[in-house]
């Protein structure tokens, strides 16, 4: 099947939001999207944009029944390892999944990869949820490492970040 | 004892890599760093940085017995979850050993987490080695969270990156 891969525009907006929420649907926590078509739209889009996104088409014959031509995207963003330097980080990659299996996923990474060597990058990391199999041995079979085994992933949010900013953290 | 955190500024470079390199020593991973006080110069200072980096500085009287005032330091970055939107991540947060248990550390997290929410962040993300349990009983004192269970920490590097890029996958 024909498809193309292109940045994100903020008129992409709208479908980003909308597979965001049937990622978040297939990862089991529909209930956790708090962003908005309006945050995609400010955070990425801005002078000092947060994060990149990159955009699967499908011609017109090969629309969804909804109509849906934007089929999989992927949203990543650079960082920094005080090891290797400049990475890349893909945050999600998704392909609905009538169009899975036709090489969309592989081509939206593809893309990532070559983006971030152009930016001088080193690394692409990425995380995944640890039952999603599929998408696990997807990663294995395209050469990507688990390094999960040194490290400890940490977080702080909400009152605890709140209290930290003024220097009194929460018990 | 008095000290400032201020962001730092090209010319701090020079201390910037000689902390990562004491950090990475502590870490027992001295061999791994690749990055220069160059790299650091052009990554961080640049029209689009790739990190930003705040510095714990000692008035004259209190210089170490090789004349460092840079003591400490931390490197972080903006990120994004497509779930909570705009985030900050802590890449190194590290104070020389003889400051260390003066609130330095403290000051330089809770600076971070200052600049993370005037710029809109929900969270704030780093990773600890997972022998490291000082730090790691640190950070859980200041209300951190050890999210590591859920997911899986991905990496491609090296010839796989470039066989992605090439849409040639590794075997």
């Amino acid at each position: 099947m024909d498809f193309t891969i292109r940045a994100a525009m903020p008129e992409d907006c709208k479908d980003i939001s909308r597979m965001i929420m049937e990622l978040a649907t297939y990862e089991k926590m529909p209930d956790q999207v708090e962003i908005t078509q309006r945050d995609l739209e400010q955070d990425g889009f801005s002078k000092n944009p947060f994060f990149q996104c990159i955009i699967a088409e499908v011609p017109e014959q090969h629309r969804t029944k909804e109509s849906h031509a934007k089929v999989g995207y992927a949203l990543y963003f650079y960082t920094y390892s005080s090891l290797k330097g400049r990475s890349v980080y893909m945050e999600d990659l998704y392909v609905m999944p009538e169009f899975r299996g036709k090489g969309i996923g592989k081509a939206l990474m593809s893309k990532i990869a070559q983006l971030g060597l152009a930016a001088g990058c080193n690394q692409l990391n990425f995380t995944v949820l640890n039952w999603n199999k599929p998408s696990m041995d997807f990663y294995l079979s395209q050469g990507c490492l688990d390094v999960t085994s040194d490290m400890r992933t940490m977080r702080c949010e909400g009152a605890a970040l709140e209290s930290l900013a003024e220097g009194n953290p929460k018990k």
